[in-house]
């Protein structure tokens, strides 16, 4: 794996190996103004077309931003972890607190774009909820926010036989959400599943979540079922890969 | 979210826009070939560059992959299923199963590249597994290949002062794997902790996996700890993010 001396790579990977390497040493850190291309036209004696793929090669990696008019930095990596599991337990909604809370730690994440609508279920979805034909969902879109950026998108579907007339077909769903109104229903969540998937995001994911250039998204799909192993609840989560750790603390 | 009549939008986008909602709705299935330049250039009356950046961005997102001389095809998805949890129960390696059997199902996951040796730890290592200035850990490398392809890189971390003289720096562990022979020497995993994080893959990564253009890799961090507490293992994995699903299943 080493690539000393492995001269056959094209010089503008070479450049890109010396200044990802000088990154992981530390040489240049988070949020640091990497050389630009009259640096690397000099240092290297090579064109700037050259000098200008080594940045393209770090910035299609994600190691580093382009920002207009200043030059190539360092991405900054400072995610928030997000505890799939202990989020989840029961002490945590069961007292009243959003499920949402145990992700932010000291630091804003603010929920926008709230709507809630009753639609036809998507197949997948009507699949694992095991609707009838024409049987529908109520599906909560919302977007999350942390200090000013979007970091995820959530759209939730629910059999509308189970929660029309509840609060959980309001934008507040009230105190302890979605989960504690199901418990009210007699629909209990006790068992979950998440799926995690990752792609590249689709134009239109870039956009909703201001992603740079380079960036994945992590998909996660959680389903909630009751004590009697009935899916109440799917969750499609797209989240900002650059804005997130999952975390999944379990016992052997 | 729609684009209808979103006409702003460049014409290579709007292109592939619509051949992206045509494999939405199935009408080109995972592995048919799409249509080429010249059938997009008749059929949308562009230019040969415009048809090219149409099929480009269905490639950067994964969506599409390019087969020398053939075309460009929808990307066959048909992944692994990873279970985190599940898998790691003390009745799988507690029965002599290696971990990593209940990942294949009916396909054929196979280890190569299989490499022991003794190194100093990375900083980040050292320090979850609390080791003090200059102790060595035991270092197991191996790449997990599937019907041909590599699709994932392991690189597991154990105390050298735990595991000296054990089959555990042996290439084959035994019956049971790593976890039997940490549990015969007195220091049987009982938790685990898994972070989950995605990024583009570096360069040596994309070739070490074989992965195609626009694909992410998908990085797992799993630590195991004694019932104690001391955390005996870190196992940094690197995933060809086209060939996972990750699955957690756990209580409220």
């Amino acid at each position: 794996m080493a690539n000393t001396g492995d001269d056959r790579r094209p010089k503008y990977q070479r450049i890109a190996d010396t200044l990802r390497e000088e990154i992981r040493s530390g040489e240049y850190g988070p949020g640091d103004r990497l050389p630009g291309e009259n640096d690397l036209m000099a240092v290297h004696g090579v064109a700037r077309m050259t000098a200008r793929q080594a940045l393209g090669v770090l910035r299609d990696e994600g190691v580093a931003e382009a920002r207009k008019g200043a030059g190539v930095f360092v991405r900054e990596f400072r995610p928030l972890r997000r505890r799939g599991i202990q989020r989840l337990a029961q002490q945590h909604w069961g007292n009243g607190r959003s499920i949402w809370s145990a992700d932010i730690e000291d630091r804003s994440l603010q929920v926008d774009q709230v709507s809630v609508s009753e639609e036809a279920a998507p197949d997948g979805v009507g699949a694992v909820l095991d609707l009838a034909d024409g049987e529908t969902v109520c599906v909560r879109r919302r977007r999350f926010v942390l200090d000013g950026k979007s970091v995820l998108l959530a759209t939730s579907y629910l059999p509308t036989s189970l929660v029309a007339g509840s609060a959980v077909t309001e934008e507040d769903t009230g105190r302890g959400g979605t989960y504690a109104r199901l418990a009210e229903l007699g629909h209990k969540p006790l068992r979950f599943r998440e799926e995690v998937r990752s792609r590249m995001p689709s134009k239109d994911e870039a956009d909703q979540l201001s992603m740079s250039a380079g960036t994945p998204v992590i998909l996660v799909c959680r389903t909630a079922y009751t004590g009697e192993g009935r899916a109440v609840e799917v969750n499609e989560m797209t989240l900002d890969a650059a804005s997130y750790i999952l975390e999944y603390d379990f016992e052997a």
